[in-house]
């Protein structure tokens, strides 16, 4: 705690991912004035035909 | 924002997939009065190991 | 389970609440082939000082 | 409702996924005292490169 | 990590929290193997006019 | 989508929400290549008598 879950589509590429991580932990501990250790983070990917905008999948928006 | 997240078995038909984010963005819509274009919403799937009622597993329900 | 969460601001009209729990749940019977009753709905109120959309607060967007 | 949602690494054992949701099942029943049957968990099962703790990820630090 | 969510009513007895908080961090250091520094536990308390269970407020189920 | 919820205790200065929102919302342009518009932050504010790290409740750590 404090903890922070990101959901968003898949990201392959693992340096995107460290500095996402890296960048969010910084924004915690400047918020809170707490120490990093204790900032949690949680990635969550979710695939196209899970997730809609406006009503629409993300899958079929990407057909068009 | 508003955003929708469902929490369920995995659902295999895509069909039935369009029709609940409709339905549920349609719904979010009516209650704040907000465009659809900003109704986001993940549908979750999980597996029967995962997710228990009444302190036992779905997987060992079918068994039974 | 399946279990459905609905993140917006506050809804003052508790109509509007029971049309959305309502129909939220009719739409997941209908995806999941459940009866409604183990259908669970958590609707969260957010304050405009805890949303941001595009980096800015909606409370700071309402001030303009 | 009540429900509960645990977000931690993979459990390949069965057994303590059984063991796991009787136990959180069981505290619930005791603080809300409502019947367990009520009572709904869901084990989130996340992946090292997904997770951070002090701004690094949990698939970086087994790596050291 | 691991963190744990618990949705559910309020809960005005605070000897109730302590214990739920105790035995869902025995719960999870049990199942991951992990020591119970690292378990985060979160009790989020709802409005009962904000929660339904087959598409009826637990708002209004009181009222019956 | 996508979307950031942080969990945390109470933060009072405005000021510093403002700049969480915004550090939090680059993050994720960068990490996803996408506009800032499309990026939600969700700000949860816990009081400490609601999370417990260790199996302790916060509000009885700071007690002692």
């Amino acid at each position: 705690m404090p903890s922070i879950t990101i959901e968003g589509p898949k990201i392959n590429d693992i340096e995107k991912k460290r500095s996402l991580v890296k960048e969010l932990t910084g924004a915690a501990v400047k918020a809170y004035g707490l120490p990093a250790q204790v900032i949690v983070v949680l990635i969550k990917e979710n695939l196209p035909d899970n997730v809609s905008v406006g009503g629409q999948l993300i899958s079929d928006r990407k057909n068009t």
